[in-house]
């Protein structure tokens, strides 16, 4: 299969370049262009049949979308170490609405992931704080702003490292999927192909290379 | 002082939660909303004379701006440990320019910095690849796909667990400065003025909780 050339993925910032890393070394002629956009962002460019490739979590299901799963995104609800929710167990939803939370922005999609467990289970919390990356998020729940829902992917090294710690709530994680998406019309090239093939038949090394990170620094060690 | 009332601060993501928590806990009863912008942003926002304070790095010399420092920003070259530069003294930056580089999004002050830096002294880099935020970039570099020029303080905690290492490269790390921002004619609400004021009469304070989690998990341990 001939994989030159460039295209472009719409990414999650923390599994992705591990991803596209693995992806590189087999087919070094592909230049890739990584753009990390919300999810919002994405939908525009998925109705514009925009980019190559995309890979993001909650798939709309009213386009004509093709996916492909890649691994897991379990949702979290985390904390800083010191709340006095972290030595809880089996905390129940109406226990942790009771406080404070911090949000990502609308256009998010663990936001939405989390918003409609939210409305499914009629609970309401008030958000505190509306923070425009997960990155930030992160940061205000270890200055204990906050408690907050975020991809266990995004926070595994403060996980590991308790800078973070990952509450036991009834019904969590919430069990999501990444995929990578296209439009059903899309002509693909042969460098996004190459990479959907490199998705679907070695989903193992996949996976571990979405858990690089931990894998390398402290499960191995 | 009366300190209450909402404002908006525009803010590097890392450190920022860190301080503004703590100012939290002084004035409960400022609700605080925050929005992370990159460097073109912010110069629009100022010019508009947009939002009450920003926290920036390199202030525009030709805007009628007054500005407060807050701490030191050391802008330091980061590559996976296994790199062959990683056990390197000393390094020239014309023998690290002969490596793959990732870089921030145009319009990133850091990059601008680092721009700054190659310009003057007439060095030119061939970037294998631009990623818009800074954690996709650290994410990048960990998968080893280049080395990289960021903030310090954006990849404490990664410096810390050995997932990167900063390199030791001639005339780094750029030393730079965060600054608190606002436009000179700005009315500044009583909440921004007890800001300001806790950024400039409690300045060992503040660059403690600047570093608050390399204090709390790293060095006190």
């Amino acid at each position: 299969m001939a994989a030159s050339g460039s295209y472009f993925v719409h990414i999650p910032k923390y599994f992705s370049p591990h991803l596209l890393g693995a992806f590189h070394k087999l087919y070094p002629k592909v230049s890739l262009h990584l753009d990390v956009v919300n999810r919002s962002q994405i939908i525009q460019l998925l109705k514009e049949n925009e980019g190559d490739l995309v890979i993001m979590g909650l798939v709309p299901e009213d386009m004509n979308l093709k996916r492909f799963p890649i691994i897991e995104n379990p949702i979290v609800i985390i904390a800083n170490p010191s709340h006095p929710l972290a030595s809880q167990q089996n905390i129940s939803f109406n226990e942790l609405a009771k406080h404070d939370f911090v949000l990502r922005e609308n256009g998010s999609g663990t936001r939405k992931a989390f918003e409609d467990f939210l409305l499914s289970h009629q609970i309401k919390i008030n958000p505190s704080m509306i923070l425009g990356s997960s990155e930030t998020v992160k940061q205000a729940v270890m200055a204990d702003l906050g408690i907050s829902a975020l991809s266990r992917h995004s926070v595994t090294l403060e996980l590991a490292t308790k800078c973070l710690v990952e509450l036991d709530v009834q019904d969590f994680p919430l069990m999501r999927s990444w995929y990578v998406v296209h439009h059903e019309t899309k002509q693909l090239s042969p460098a996004a192909q190459a990479f959907i093939d490199f998705i679907l038949y070695q989903p193992e090394a996949v996976g571990s290379l979405c858990n690089r990170l931990l894998e390398t620094h402290f499960i191995s060690q």
